[in-house]
């Protein structure tokens, strides 16, 4: 009874310390929380939040300090996430259809515990968090250091220290978290010298996990009605095995065999968060269908997937947003730090760190939907490609939907507006709309919604350390990359049309980068430019548009800046590209700048003391193009 | 596009055969679908049932044929089912808040392709299923015949068909289906000679599937703020790992080592439903929160579950509700044929026959939840104890709440009424009551709905073949079991107090068990009486009053066929009791009747002609009773 009577007197508290001040308010009361509530701060949030339907609120105000949330006692909601798993999530702050709302932590830092997500802001309009620091008292990854191997018998061991519990289970290495735990699944290495992923980290990394079965009998058999998805979750683990087996040699030491890349080095941090398709599921924010969303002074050290998922919002503006890693890990987030899904009005990324998460620092996209049945003149049967996609809504009444037949055009050939939507279930959904569908529509083609992306300005930021892309740009309305600082394991930017695997919609157009370094990026042994553009389907069809790429610094340690595709009207001027010396080169042969299925691409006034013997190479049905 | 033409084919001969007729009609339409849906009848049905909001619907129909139902077109809602894992349902038939509705199948069969629940009834009245049968594609389980065994190297073979597509991961064998796939997980096998369970299969069976694992470290220091379950999903696997392994030795035979009880015997069927956490997702009916359900001339041949599972409802009439194996399996249900939690008004089973299921004929009980925070003067926070009732919402307003302490009565100590409940996650609520709460209420009482127990009535029965007991009833309302057959492996009849593992709460006052046949139950190894009375906490307390055994045959092949514990007024008489011969007894050194801590025992009128040496066995505290 000890802790009822403790939670009594916080609600006590908090409410004597509530200021009843409306100075400033628009349409509800400024609470402000203390320390009383600090070993749990869950409850007498929760209920306050909760009581905001009768009783509004329009600032909540924490006393600095560290505050811990568990989510025994939270709200709990199924949630579809995009580009996340589908779960049950817990949280203290069920931010719903608030019309302006402002969270200021005043410095203070929040501790979850388990899978939960900080914040879950729905349906509102002009929300601000500022002044706060989200971490999680366990992570939902797994270091440990490689302290020794044997590159002939091709083990190597990891030590791994209190701060990561685990277990081996039938020789699987099993990290145990509070209520959750995870396998080593997707694993990288890091190089704790550089605070950063390892240099030529696929060459050892991920390891090697999976083997097919030997045995398997009459499950081809099986006949789908429908067409599946392998990569589900249900269907996942059909004709697979593991193939790592572990031992442990002493109390935190294991020995680590049947890796078949090369072995990891002494000295590097090994990373592991289990299981592609079940390790997102604890972003910390989650904003949907809102309408001004600021996010000032934040830092994000850890969360179990991305630092902010934002879908089907409009104008969000983060500033001085970082996703940083706490307590000496060596990650951050283990997904993207930031991620847009169908967003519109403005993005603004202005003056955030991203650094040391496990996938890119920002990816903002829309999703193609497959159409599946023509159920009335006016209403498709949609699919959605993939599973993290599931329950994603296209977009609104009145949206402008683009008809996309990807192998005949990046461009849509038809457009129609939505009139409704009714998911049946998280893969299909009728859309209903304005105007008769073409007759030509069919089975197969693909729906994006043309209004739903975004004006967007990535300035001032600091992309590093992090597994993955910088920034995954497939957005055909303005977008401005400008004075900001790479140095990434994969592509600085990608500017990809991506239709098939993950049905991440968008292509580019009116795009400018200017004013970046990109510092040794593509550095862990993939071989890809700096700044890429590639479309998924290989044609001539232009796919980008309009694309300057000025005043920018490469200091590169190897040769391919550039990779250029499917694109028309770029302009490469003013850049300065030289060779690092950082890293031993890891494609020596390639050029400088690499150009297919593309016109009107210019070259000038550009600075080149790189190494490549060969400045472009252009594709077969291209003349040559001068470097300038 | 074929597929879509055919679709739409299929709307318009529905609407064209639809009998527009309001005769016997209260407010809605009769709707007839004819065999031209029958590929996939999910999105007429579903686009027909989700349009009665607006265009109402008395009655569905179905031209008598064989109907397939597809997930990939269905409705999808979360759901917490109880006794049940809580999953993300698909159906063709949500049917919530009707008022008035009949499907009728006219004798047909519907097959259901994967994890799908067929009937999903939420908040309606009055609702009758009638004239049809149910069945799956793929089975939820799977089944093998034992064809070799080597007693010394402690293996068995099973010859495994194409009915059950199977492969090997990391020596543990792996069924996959539609969908969903289970390793071995539970198991138990079963006579094919009497299409039964198998004789002495507890020393067989489950097998020994799990070991503690070898090394484990730092686990225990992971500090929980909060009361945790180690059975929950999230926590289950903790500190285990698969003992057994399998090896094919010819396609589609399969060895099995690492069995640690008795080896099966060859002939008898291997029977495995796997992990118990993750193996109850599709029950063929799920009723909830509604008035008047009847189901007449229904053949349940298979779910991933229960036959029907009933939550919080009032008034289920269950005539010729059959739960029998399909298609030469052993198996028919791979949980309880029927079960009701916290319902009211009638419950009636008649002329039923449940056969085969993998669990209880019929289990009726409330719950327990228990008290964790009192709020505040009037409300309490509670945690359900269970994982299978997370989300049971315990009642409804009004409802008469008992607070319970076990360990000092079975009875309440108190009783106040819901003014209203908040569900703040699976796990946890907040229940406001009308009155004050007792200044004695403390963290760890438990409470019930005293109001949600129905009037119990089970008549003309075949309750035989299954795993687990006959009816298991913890109804302290009137309860009538009457001229039934049984034949079960565990007790025919087992009546709990049950507060400390499946927070199933109920007693037994008012129970009248007349004019049944039990033959040859508990005949599966564990030493338990055919009718057995078992409080689960250790007191000399009454928690069973007023029942009446009489009229009953008792053709058994052992000797315990009664054990009463903490009973007041029990009266067995005009039973005939018989020893059957049909198998070895398992426990000759038991008594015919076994009873503790009771009071008001009466035996008169007996006729007993079966084996026993000592006919009556008392308890410690009690004087002897004579046997008449």
């Amino acid at each position: 009874m000890k802790n009822n009577k403790s939670f009594i007197v916080s609600i006590l508290l908090i409410t004597i310390v509530t200021l009843a001040s409306f100075i400033g308010s628009k349409k509800g009361e400024i609470v402000t929380f203390d320390l009383s509530i600090a070993e749990d701060a869950t409850p007498a949030v929760l209920a306050r939040v909760m009581q905001a339907k009768t009783d509004p609120l329009s600032e909540v105000k924490f006393e600095k300090g560290t505050y811990h949330f568990y989510p025994d006692k939270a709200f709990e909601k199924f949630c579809f996430i995009s580009n996340h798993d589908d779960v049950m999530v817990r949280t203290a702050f069920p931010l719903f259809d608030f019309d302006g709302l402002t969270i200021d932590g005043q410095g203070s830092t929040f501790i979850f515990h388990g899978p939960m997500v900080p914040f879950l802001v729905d349906g509102s309009k002009n929300v601000v968090f500022k002044n706060l620091s989200i971490d999680w008292a366990m992570s939902f990854h797994s270091e440990a250091l490689v302290v020794a191997n044997d590159l002939k018998k091709k083990t190597f061991d990891i030590k791994i220290s209190k701060e990561y519990p685990y277990e081996i289970r039938n020789e699987q290495l099993i990290f145990v978290k509070e209520y959750y735990e995870h396998s080593i699944g997707q694993s990288i290495l890091y190089d704790p010298q550089r605070n950063a992923i390892a240099y030529d980290t696929e060459s050892y990394t991920p390891l090697t996990s999976i083997n097919r079965v030997a045995v398997q009998r009459y499950v081809n058999d099986i006949s789908y009605k429908y067409k599946i998805d392998p990569r589900s979750p249900e269907m996942k683990d059909i004709g697979k095995e593991q193939s790592l087996r572990v031992e442990e040699l002493e109390p935190g030491l294991v020995r680590i065999y049947n890796h078949r890349k090369k072995i990891p080095a002494v000295g590097m941090i090994f990373t592991a968060k289990g299981d592609q398709a079940v390790n997102r599921l604890a972003p910390a924010f989650r904003v949907t269908n809102t309408i001004g969303f600021d996010a000032q002074n934040i830092n994000v050290h850890h969360a179990g997937g991305m630092g902010l998922i934002a879908e089907n919002s409009e104008n969000l503006i983060l500033d001085n947003f970082n996703v940083t890693p706490s307590k000496g890990r060596m990650v951050s987030t283990t997904a993207d730090a930031t991620h847009f899904v169908g967003c519109r009005g403005k993005v603004v990324l202005k003056n955030c760190t991203f650094n040391n998460q496990l996938d890119d620092a920002s990816n903002i996209h829309g999703t193609y939907q497959e159409v599946i049945d023509v159920i009335d003149e006016y209403t498709l049967g949609v699919r959605m490609g993939h599973s993290q996609q599931q329950g994603f809504v296209i977009g609104r009444t009145g949206d402008k939907i683009g008809l996309v037949r990807i192998e005949e055009s990046f461009y849509p050939y038809d457009e129609i507006t939505i009139q409704s939507i009714q998911p049946l279930n998280g893969r299909y959904q009728l859309i209903t709309f304005n105007e008769k569908l073409p007759a030509t529509i069919e089975s197969g083609d693909l729906i994006e919604n043309l209004d739903a992306y975004p004006d967007l300005l990535v300035e001032n930021c600091n992309i590093s350390g992090n597994r993955a892309r910088g920034l995954l740009i497939s957005n055909p309305k303005k977008s401005v990359i400008k004075n900001n600082y790479f140095s990434t394991e994969m592509e600085a930017i990608l500017v990809p049309v991506e239709s098939g695997h993950w049905y991440e919609s968008g292509n580019a157009v009116d795009l400018t980068i200017t004013g970046n370094t990109f510092q040794d990026c593509t550095h862990s042994g993939q071989n890809r430019g700096v700044i890429r553009f590639v479309p998924d389907d290989e044609n001539e069809n232009i796919a980008f548009k309009d694309v300057l790429i000025a005043n920018n610094t490469f200091n590169h340690f190897d040769n391919l800046v550039l990779e250029i595709a499917n694109t028309e009207n770029l302009k490469f001027t003013k850049n300065t590209i030289t060779n690092s010396g950082t890293f031993p080169m890891l494609f020596p042969e390639n050029p400088a700048i690499r150009i297919k299925s593309s016109k009107e691409i210019v070259f000038e006034k550009n600075e080149y003391t790189g190494k490549a013997d060969v400045m472009i190479e252009t594709g077969k049905s291209m003349s040559d193009i001068l470097f300038q």
